[in-house]
């Protein structure tokens, strides 16, 4: 039967979600086919998501197929107890048997963190960004309003392959917390890197270097040389996928 | 002249505070001295806590001697340019030369964090105790608060020395938020793993296998050997040292 699971992650000792080379480096994909060839279901997990070196994930979705005769509690607990600590399945249930996480998707949400104190704090280094000065998050929320509805992204990322650079964003919000800066996209999808640099753009807003009317220029003209630049990975997550 | 200095660590990699005997373990106090000697101002840096392996602090307080002709946000900054990133020196001031971080202080501040879902979290694991069952924290807090004022703690910790294991508890609060409970204590000062073996028999409390009567008579007896397990280091948080 084939299984839909719910999988986070701490990204920072990974080298992103998909499996590379045999025995390279160590990828998500590659520990949750390690996790199932110890329970006997040697197999394939495919993701909703292919997420970057680094990049974190609290709702990545997984598929796979397995033979299994006990409930899918225990499917889940023997998978947790074969996982490494920095990665777990969080939910667990039987799909239909067509069902791809990736190609079933309506949409993706990620939310990227930061924080705006002038000196680093070791504790929050880990799953937040450190831009040591003050942001406008007011005008991020509205340069990043200007984001949602159908358009060509391809300012602010690559197709994989050569593919439409047009998504549906459904989601852009920007929301200040104290000296937490929280940006969340949800969209149809995402070109390679765009959520980072979407975030790069932003925070040029937020710092006055940029307007909310040039951030709409460079997103109007598609040009890649005009945004900002890529923010780090760790200060993003992968939080939902969602399904009809 | 003579500084004091509040110093944030992610414990997870440090054997303590303390340093140890020459190239053996990292420990936060080695690498806050390799730092000054990298800007050549040798010397001892002497801490108010000795943090256990593992263990984090947000609000250490440490004193160390300089000859500096610069700016204290210039010696600030040229320490956190030489700590490794998951040491930082949040705040910088000169003190009295006859001040002492450890002997001077009036009380310090723990707060211990725990999170109580089913499934493991990766992205909390690294700052909370995972506890996998729901918690009573209304009953926790009722046994904490019988902590409050001067007590012989010895059922709880052991002295570093052979002095007195009597201590003034100011302050024992546990609270509840969503899924996350933190448990936060304030003391004239600490024995060794008291708040680490005061959070396992709260949470003892907290799973029903206590009652508050059984906890304020563990504390009254002074026995160790009634005191529920010790809880691990990692949701354990150094908070603040407070001064006259």
């Amino acid at each position: 039967m084939r299984i839909k699971a719910v999988v986070a992650y701490d990204g920072t000792d990974y080298h992103g979600f998909q499996r590379q080379a045999p025995d390279f480096e160590p990828t998500i994909q590659g520990q949750l086919e390690v996790a199932l060839k110890r329970i006997e279901q040697a197999g394939t997990v495919w993701g909703a998501g292919r997420t970057d070196s680094g990049v974190h994930a609290t709702g990545q979705v997984v598929a796979f197929d397995v033979n299994w005769s006990h409930g899918l509690i225990d499917l889940q607990r023997a998978l947790n107890a074969r996982l490494p600590s920095d990665i777990a399945v969080l939910d667990l249930e039987q799909a239909a048997d067509s069902f791809h996480p990736r190609f079933d998707a309506l949409s993706r949400e990620y939310r990227y963190r930061s924080y705006t104190t002038a000196v680093r704090q070791p504790l929050w280094d880990r799953y937040e960004w450190h831009v040591p000065q003050a942001l406008d998050a007011v005008s991020m929320n509205r340069a990043a309003a200007q984001l949602i509805g159908e358009h060509d992204f391809a300012a602010f990322g690559q197709p994989t392959a050569g593919e439409s650079t047009v998504r549906n964003m459904l989601r852009a919000e920007v929301a200040a917390s104290d000296v937490h800066i929280s940006i969340d996209l949800q969209a149809s999808g995402f070109l390679y890197r765009m959520v980072r640099r979407i975030v790069g753009t932003l925070v040029q807003v937020g710092r006055g270097e940029m307007d909310e009317v040039k951030f709409a220029e460079i997103l109007a003209a598609a040009d890649p040389d005009r945004a900002g630049p890529t923010a780090p990975a760790n200060g993003l997550c992968f939080t939902r996928v969602n399904y009809r």
